[in-house]
């Protein structure tokens, strides 16, 4: 499992245009991100969201390094099966380039907690199987033929595959959690794993709906997406026994931080390139997903522009002129940057939520992790 | 839910040929199953299997009619979403005409351990919903279009919803075994969980696949059918607090019943009529779903029948004439026959493995809902 390719192909930054009409002009670098070894002396109040455009994911994997690598050992010896396609199907998405930012985030919680056992790692592999499973359905629910740019298992080996391998993985999670051994982890997992589902159906009926509320659609993510995030740091807290607000200053983290990714992944996907992102751009658009971007920039609109945002996503304008439409759009409006904002709020509040914990190279790790899922869009 | 009405529909029965070639004539009655109430002194020595063609779910459900009720309850709270959609789609299947077999299963087992608790309510409804997450995306995968003689989910509201309320579903049986508290229970159900899904998989890579043993396909039965019964049963005696041995007989009762609920469901596939079974007969011949029916044809078969399977299983035989052709083999080999015969060697086993429980009016409504079982098909 090539990670630290995969993860310097993810942060190869691109830049929006500055001459784009609407597009705010981020503050200057306050800082240029070293490539490891953060100084214990970085803490949140010299961070604001946005100043680090060279953010990057390697603090985390730095810290993290000898962790992920037992946590990668338990995914491969727990995904086999004698039932061959499903390690092969499992191990095309679990080794094809994902950055296991969620088994990561569980391992820098228990850094950050100064945990010095071994649960973590089994844990840390049940988060990725949950994360696994959903995205297998994901593809599946949204007929997708790239991830990461590769081709997707469902259209490799069909759809049927991937749902049965998803709910073999999504079982096989559960069944780590109970060698573990923990009812408040497996509380925590399960009700982020309903909740995650709920999320999914959510966005299935909001789909092709351009009218969905901000409010609506801070739901779904919160629930499609972040509540995973705040599962994978809260189960630290609970490995490391720590007191039930520990648990929920890195519930808040991970939770901010989900949503702030999330956001942030809705706007790449009007602004990047496919090779850039491993996936097509534009296939949220083509979908007929109405992410933010698209839900501010409809209520913003001409009552001509509103007429373009419901045929866009009812299906009715799919051609690559009707995406360059729907991007100038975006960018006029300043739906564009104003997602990016909210993303840059959710990532302030994420960082804000690590106060409490003792400064050092975790933490740093942590709040650069947030800097990092911001800069992507830059 | 009117399950009175439904289980009726189940148990109308219907007869083989006498006259098909080959067909084995069953023993006659030893006795005619009254409605309910049976009598204590009626235990597994005074009934062989095949012996009961009246058998009846009856003495099951009066049995467990008032612990259902609560069952039901929960089933029913806990299904329930702000997405509309969920309990809607959920609703369909679960309110549909199901037997409720496998919670009924837990529920008899308590009964039969005197448990006097209120534990299995809980766990029964967790079974069910693992059960009914698995319907939804075996008729995904199946491309089903009819079950129990209702269109099936995934047509009236898409494969997509149907895989997403099916996730919502097993999220939440893990929800509801965390409720209950038992890591035990959640291992078994865990447990069961994945080899439901590697079974699936394993039925998956076998599909079409003519030469198929007639070992893997009972590996891959026990897998995907049996594991849920057994686990179903075996989970009241971890609520009793029963010793391991109790465990393992409820485990053997439910595996072996299993795996003849499922030799019968692969012969009336091939014996039944749409209006009795619910789903178009047939389904797995045009499917090419190799059966046991199946496979011993196939061993059987002249070097022309085989021909005739191959490509049956191929999907290039797919009229109805193919389909009484089939029909016609299976009875001149006794391909049929000699799988009621192994559905009624593990029914037999079924009902040994309740041995060493005492005799009485819960291990007499076990016995004969393996009769039951094994009754549908004549």
């Amino acid at each position: 499992m090539d990670l630290d390719r995969n993860v310097h192909d993810h942060i190869r930054l691109f830049h929006l245009p500055n001459d784009a009409a609407g597009v705010s002009i981020l503050p200057p670098l306050a800082f240029a991100g070293g490539r490891a070894h953060i100084a214990p002396a970085m803490t949140a109040s010299l961070h604001t969201i946005g100043a680090a455009r060279t953010a990057s994911l390697d603090p985390m994997i730095q810290l993290v390094a000898a962790d992920l690598n037992h946590v990668n050992a338990v995914i491969l010896a727990r995904m086999q099966s004698e039932v061959a396609l499903i390690p092969e199907l499992a191990g095309h998405l679990i080794a094809g380039g994902g950055k296991r930012m969620r088994p990561m985030l569980t391992l820098a919680c228990a850094r950050l907690l100064d945990y010095s056992g071994m649960r973590q790692h089994r844990l840390a592999a049940a988060v990725e199987f949950i994360h696994t499973a959903t995205l297998l359905h994901d593809d599946v629910v949204d007929g997708s033929g790239l991830r990461r740019g590769r081709r997707t298992a469902n259209i490799i080996w069909g759809n049927p595959a991937s749902v049965l391998v998803g709910d073999f993985l999504f079982a096989r999670a559960f069944e780590l959690m109970v060698e573990d051994g923990s009812l408040k982890v497996l509380r925590i997992l399960s009700r982020a794993s309903s909740i995650i589902a709920e999320g999914e159906v959510n966005q299935l009926t909001a789909q092709r709906r351009v009218e969905t509320s901000e409010d609506r659609y801070l739901d779904i993510i919160s629930a499609k997406t972040a509540a995973l995030f705040a599962a994978a740091c809260r189960i630290a807290a609970v490995v490391a026994e720590r007191e039930e607000a520990a648990e929920t200053h890195l519930d808040a983290y991970g939770r901010n931080l989900g949503i702030a990714f999330q956001l942030i992944d809705d706007a790449i996907d009007y602004a990047s390139d496919a090779a850039t992102m491993g996936k097509g751009v534009g296939d949220d658009f083509r979908d007929g997903k109405v992410t933010l971007p698209v839900i501010l920039a409809y209520a913003r609109g001409t009552e001509e522009e509103r007429g373009f945002w419901r045929q866009a996503m009812a299906g009715g304008r799919a051609e690559d002129a009707d995406l360059a439409h729907a991007t100038s759009l975006l960018r006029s409006s300043g739906a564009l940057d104003d997602t990016l904002e909210r993303a840059r709020h959710y990532g302030q509040r994420a960082i804000d939520a690590l106060g409490p914990f003792p400064a050092g190279g975790a933490k740093a790790a942590l709040i650069e992790a947030v800097e990092f899922a911001i800069a992507r869009a830059y």
